[in-house]
């Protein structure tokens, strides 16, 4: 497959791309360092200010590297980089097409996500890192097989709506953000506060955080740049 | 004891056979670095298109090297490598000749099939990573005994039938599959899956995978090749 | 910010903090190390007979250095060192004015400490480890939001009264005593304690230890010099 | 202290000993590794033929060295290597003492010891590992306190009885074996079994192994020569 080029959105080897490709791949490791990515999953981003996108092809989180980056655009068009698309490609392409705001999105198989996929419990925030979530927690995807195809992936954007985080049945979560920081940070919180959940769950009821409280906390809430460094520095340990 | 060479099959010290070893002590590292194996269990594979197997030489997985393989017929003879058969031998001798569809044959003490072995409660598939798996879970084998004859092998392999798993109470599990990487993948899959049924059961009742949508999952599978290179990069860490 | 000199302090470039400094240090790195702390938290250590503190400066305990240490006073006036303060320096400001014995603080997220400060369940000593608790176990601070403020830091400070322990809800707990290494040794056993109760609720009603026998474990209590040692130790793995 | 010397038994210089002293704080260091021990705890070994023994002198397992052992007879009589006996030295002589068959003597803070030594419910072996212990799981020595006295080690002895394990009420447990290996594996295995056992009560009543299906297995144990090789091979990344 020869990479083609498009008006308007930078080629695949532009140097003004590099940042972004090394920070995804980052991401990547870290989601696996961190636990969260067990050889299936990917991380994108969006090219910005453009309806393409950056993800790695069909290879694990924990071994991605920038050669094996792919562009795509919200198609699934392909437009430079390793030619073999992520299975499931239209979880980014959808879920970019139908927010505009979101400039990262992270697709792993977080045993916490799908643990609460498949109860009849939500996944609440019972800790103040839940602040980016609603008081109720996020919605579940019930849609079966792989997200492989343009139909599933817009019935998945549909049930993320407008909120940070939708699980998937027997599957995992998506999660969204304006950063691959912030979607880094998300996912990483996400499964703590599912761990959370449920060793609180097995000892009766929990005393849930409100939305009142939520807000508190959030007034608070910073650019996650505490926390990259710190996963940043815990990659060492992966050589 | 000497090597024994036998018509139609390739010496122990075989050219053809290298790749196959390194396969298969590659494996053993694996499912130790998974942390499915603690010392104890052994992978083998069937040498193509003959009646005979290679495994481990009463060696712990995470210290298997290729100096420590053993081959024998299904009749437990001896046909070169190391010299000590491991215990249970007949694990992988029975399994390999009832089922001649099978290439590899792994039979570790994980935890999580070890809990399911004894509980009244069946292992039955949360995630799509079950796919592989009947919508009821695999059979248990209730035989009491290291699998050191060949009337509990076959008593063994009877259980399994024409499944890809059987848990064997108060002890471990036997997974099996067309390839050395479809075994590892099928094992270590098979212990998320009863961690996550574990964790599961403990809120009440989840919501299964019916045959139906497994069914849909599988239509998705394919050759287990992505999560090989991620298992084998793992590696670097036991060094 | 220019550091700033205060009479009867050292300044925060004296060599007499020196030890103090890298003791601090250290102890953020044992936190981290031991899986207490997550990116996130901070250890204080009062500079010897006088009303200011050392502390990191917004970094994660897992990558604190000597260069990242600030020195302040406990109305939050800086007087060396990097220049931004921990968001939530009036946990130590308040804890170390409300109490002249207390010489070292550390606040982290530890899961277990936040999971009993959402539970209706008091987080009692099951082991001997708990021997600096009441029979009762730790209070619980029920304040919303990050402690940012001294109102809230005098608030936190007085639900810890004069105990070593204060759960704070949705967020972890802050720990006292009279040294960095006793601090840190509280810290990681709290959280054992913490790992230990949740288990052992699990399964009914654990026979917790009285106050009496908590005295009897109590007349045998060192200086914590052998866990220190231990932990450091452990500290040649992160690098 | 001085030293000293008695008729019939090595001085603690002696070469004869070296392979035992060495053996000792491998055995230390793995019970480190395999996150039995965590700061505290002992492994002692009798001098063969003698009424002294060798343990280490109050250091942390995982910070055993050669030189910090010490040889004490069954009085606690001080007979060389470093100076500080460690706090629970009647622990070993009471028990070999009192045990003439036992060649040593392990005693850790295993939390799943501590887990089931205060609750109503025994530790009953569910998998094969225990077959080293009685149907009805070990006895819990119920005194509080360090065992700091000969009078509490003799009581300690006296619940441990011919067996070789016993429990200790919100502390631990005391393992015994006819060798340093052994006793290591049964130390690791009594873990793993405490696991097991805590996650399958968590789901109703487990179908346990009966006195006659624990000799059934009994009758394959083996010297534990692989477990050793596998967890010295494992210490590799200590260092």
């Amino acid at each position: 497959m020869a990479s083609s080029h498009r008006a308007g959105v930078p080629a695949f080897d532009a140097a003004e791309l590099d940042e972004l490709k090394h920070k995804l791949v980052t991401a990547c490791h870290i989601l696996d360092r961190e636990g969260i990515t067990d050889g299936y999953g990917h991380v994108a981003a969006r090219v910005p200010g453009t309806n393409v996108f950056l993800t790695i092809a069909n290879v694990s989180p924990g071994c991605a590297t920038i050669e094996r980056l792919i562009m795509q655009d919200f198609d699934g068009k392909y437009l430079g980089g390793a030619e073999t698309p992520p299975n499931e490609w239209p979880i980014h392409a959808c879920v970019f097409k139908a927010r505009p705001d979101v400039m990262s999105v992270a697709h792993t198989h977080s045993v916490w996500s799908t643990l609460f996929s498949v109860l009849p419990i939500k996944l609440k925030p019972l800790h103040h890192y839940g602040k980016f979530l609603s008081a109720d927690g996020p919605p579940v995807y019930q849609g079966v097989g792989l997200v492989r195809t343009v139909e599933r992936g817009e019935d998945l954007a549909r049930t993320l709506g407008k909120g940070p985080v939708v699980l998937m049945r027997s599957h995992g979560d998506t999660v969204v953000g304006d950063s691959i920081e912030q979607v880094v940070q998300r996912t990483v919180r996400l499964a703590k506060l599912g761990e959370l959940a449920h060793l609180a769950l097995l000892h009766g009821a929990p005393r849930y955080l409100s939305t009142e409280e939520l807000e508190t906390f959030s007034a608070d809430e910073r650019f996650p740049a505490r926390g990259w460094e710190y996963y940043v520095s815990r990659l060492k340990n992966r050589d």
